[in-house]
């Protein structure tokens, strides 16, 4: 998978002339659109089919400051699949190849009652792509 | 009507120290929504009766930088309404009084499906409420 | 300490009809300036002395989505202080009195130039301050 | 120019399933952004001979809603140039060619103590290379 690469806005810093630690946040969404759509499983394809990812929780760690207008890449994996629930991590690289920050983040599907999908019953040919995507084990 | 008041939070600030222009639209629409809040139509209550206000256009004039921790004073008034399409003016104040933005905002009122509402038979009691906002004629 | 009240705003919404997951970053931000300012070392006095403070670390669980425009109450409380490193939890509820999340963070102070304080010594009123707010022990 | 290209992101929408007002403004900025880096002027550079460029206002036209995950094109061109001011106008269009939004914003220069720049005298080699961007006289 190519890593997805994000340009600091100006709008994005803050007084402390750094990027504001929300939008880290936010890129980790964009790469996550991102990586589903390298997949052929954009959030799009998925509304459409009736399927909405809200987050369930996150972690991250904040290792260097950004600045405006560094290009920053953006390196998605998954890490566990549950078949309800998704977990990946993301790790952050200014354009010297310093790691930035690194995150993780938990995911699950619901339709648009709110119900928690079954990934494998519910949507099975994205829950093998998902699959397909977990690190082998050795 | 009473203005409303506005906190700058520090992530609104941006690297040269002041707040960033973008967020001062999200001011005018947190002014503008406690506005027709008081008016006793929210845009909550206006949704739950399956009408949606996209904005049409709006011009604005930044006069002077504001800054982290003011509070921002917002007076909002209705300067016309045409039955389709509502007109607001937005004047921003400083805590010392002074001018700091003033602004103007179009909109419309839509159904679900996108079709254009005509207040005065679609809401009527909402169109009479505005109308009573108007400044009186000389 | 007070709760911190944050009224959701449209803005703040996403196509799923409830917050974006990352403006609860920001409402800790806010949540947290407040209660600093509570303590009499509100952010703009710290920066004014020559400190300011990165986030390091967080970590967050989103239990319930909220919605526009619900009043939220934040109460944030200090849960360890090492005289460089601060930690703070924050909980949310919805006007019904339901957790709708929860979360920690953790953060340094620095000089302009990037220098780590030790608050003991650097800034020892403050210092003082943030021990008298630590649980007390059993 | 090349036009420079947005893609939407999810946490740009809000709960009418459309990009919500305010990030338009934000899109201009990285238009805007992206026009001067074109130019070999880019805010970082400006930054670091002094100049920083506040908004001193912008209108703007809503034509169209803009959806998840739409790439939008954004053509800024410069319409006046007064040697302390800077007139700018963007359109931009949906993927299929219609356009959804066009809008204008006017700048100055500043050094970092506030002084409004002469960039004709302040910085002659960036004036220039602006005059050369405007629309020539029949």
């Amino acid at each position: 998978m190519e890593a997805y690469q994000h340009t600091v806005q100006y709008y994005e810093t803050d007084q402390m002339s750094i990027v504001h630690h929300s939008n880290y946040i936010r890129w980790m969404e964009e790469a996550r659109v991102d990586y589903l759509a390298q997949l052929g499983w954009g959030l799009d394809r998925l509304e459409a089919l009736g399927a909405v990812s809200p987050i369930t929780s996150l972690s991250v760690k904040y290792k260097q400051p950004t600045l405006f207008p560094q290009v920053i890449s953006i390196q998605v994996t998954l890490t566990r699949f549950t078949g309800v629930r998704l977990y990946l991590h993301y790790v952050m690289e200014n354009p010297q190849g310093e790691i930035v920050f690194e995150g993780d983040s938990e995911h699950c599907f619901q339709d648009r009652s709110g119900r928690i999908l079954r990934l494998n019953k519910d949507l099975p040919a994205f829950a093998q792509v998902l699959r397909e995507q977990l690190p082998t084990q050795p």
